[in-house]
């Protein structure tokens, strides 16, 4: 079984791994994005991981990266918190230098890929993912395909609006989804929720995790707040499933760790908020991957990759 | 050249033509829906309609009709509005009776498909259609091919939300854009907005094509609402642009004649709450095909399915 190298490029970090048949077989070097410089020497340093899992025999490549990204002409045109990096044609540069076949990608987009090959929605055609963290990310996979849009800026599920008149997003978007459930917003409502109810608590007290022991124990303002973000996001969801009517959405991402008390307002927002024809046979499932589904995405799109390569 | 006959099953009327190149070339009789009986009847009245446009010699006939029609499988699943309409294989039993190719299709599906083969979004790659009247219908083109999802049932504009604290929708769905924006809905909030400001009128007088010829005359209320209606639309289409990154978005229907009123705002909106990718090159026209656009997409997807019969 042909193997491939994915790699995973973060804000912080720079994570891959070799692998086979959908598993990680063997893990490269963790990068400090930050430290690391500009793109030169970060290019070399995705050198040196491929270097390091070379053993491995990988036909191919992939990177994802954290921000806009050509997929078809394998250019990355901006990241998102890295400096330096703009028009920058990553594929012909790694290719190049490393003589595989080499894909590029956006970050949710090939996180929604390994879900979709190897994680919760490997019997899916129509597949919505969602990552829940400091933002809110998404991608899908449409008709059996990695969907991206006219210029592949497509699954930004966190700037949808829950709220025509709600609270200003990063891009002037009113009521975006992620003001309302991003992390930290999460911690926020829950502390001013604490203060409410007579309680002070701090910040890093407030966090989701701390927030799904809180619930867990009865805390009825943590039980309360998880209802009203599962609503939140259950209401955009619904959206998403009245225009694209999919057959899986995948929910994953730091803040998905609160499983069933974040689950069940989501599945019951969407049971009482779409048709039957829309909710019947679709499965709300957790992700399975996690934080290895960009690696196995990426090697997954890079392995298709070579094999289209072959063929033509 | 070849022709095809389109049928365009409404609520109220079936309206058809003989359709070549693009245009209509000849117009079937119009059918009452309501008067002509149940299903029997009403699929004599298409063979009908096939007959009476057959000097034409049409190799295809296409039907689009109001409700969950699975359009691979030839079947119409349910009708909205039209009774006793469930689990009929319309394909089949038209093709049987008629010799010809046939297809069968979601209306709003059809009418998205004519503006993109030979309406206002010709070029486009990524279209969104939306029909703005009694109800708001839709129809996507996604990746140069029209868009059904899982169950056929993609594209319902209309019931997604602008405020999850919302009007309640006809699935329960809070903040439903037609519970804003549909026909009614507009003439009922000019109404109360003409008491609040000390004028009485009837709901006739405040219909949209009214309120459009107020607001050229200065009205201020008139002004006002489409300012708010143009604002709501453009909200759910932001969260379709950050979802879906289209290229063009074609708005027709009833309310749509309200022209510049109604597309300022949504313009507006789109260019202050989407990312400068998603809206630059995006382009918002309104719909060219008018009442014809199912006639001719439902034409012409029967002409692609006889080609498609032809090759295999």
């Amino acid at each position: 079984m042909e193997s491939a190298i994915g790699i995973d490029f973060g804000g912080t970090t720079i994570k891959s791994g070799l692998v086979r048949g959908g598993a990680i077989v063997a893990r490269g070097p963790v990068i400090d994005t930050q430290t690391c410089g500009g793109p030169d020497q970060i290019i070399d340093a995705l050198v040196g991981v491929v270097e390091a899992l070379s053993s491995g025999s990988p036909v191919a490549v992939g990177v994802g990266l954290p921000g806009t990204v050509d997929a078809e002409a394998g250019m990355v045109n901006e990241l998102t918190n890295v400096a330096g990096w703009r028009s920058i044609p990553l594929r012909a540069l790694l290719e190049k230098r490393t003589g595989l076949v080499a894909t590029v990608e956006n970050d949710a987009n090939a996180m929604a890929y390994g879900e979709w090959r190897y994680g919760a929605a490997q019997n899916g055609r129509y597949v919505v993912c969602v990552t829940l963290g400091t933002g809110v990310g998404g991608g899908l996979i449409l008709d059996g395909r990695l969907y991206r849009g006219a210029q592949m800026g497509a699954g930004e599920i966190g700037h949808m609006s829950i709220d025509h008149r709600g609270v200003r997003g990063h891009y002037g978007n009113l009521g975006a989804l992620e003001k309302y459930v991003g992390n930290h917003q999460i911690a926020e409502r829950a502390q001013a929720l604490y203060a409410q109810a007579g309680h002070t608590r701090s910040i890093e007290e407030c966090a989701p995790a701390q927030l799904s022991a809180n619930a867990a124990s009865g805390d009825t303002v943590a039980l309360g707040l998880w209802e009203t973000v599962g609503e939140e996001i259950g209401s955009a969801l619904c959206s998403v499933i009245w225009l694209l009517n999919p057959d899986t959405i995948v929910i994953g991402g730091g803040v998905a760790r609160a499983g069933a008390l974040l689950f069940d307002p989501i599945q019951r927002t969407i049971q009482q908020q779409t048709g039957f024809v829309f909710h019947d046979r679709l499965r709300v499932v957790a992700a399975t991957l996690g934080n290895d589904a960009g690696i196995i995405g990426n090697a997954s799109l890079a392995l298709e990759a070579a094999a289209r390569a072959r063929k033509s």
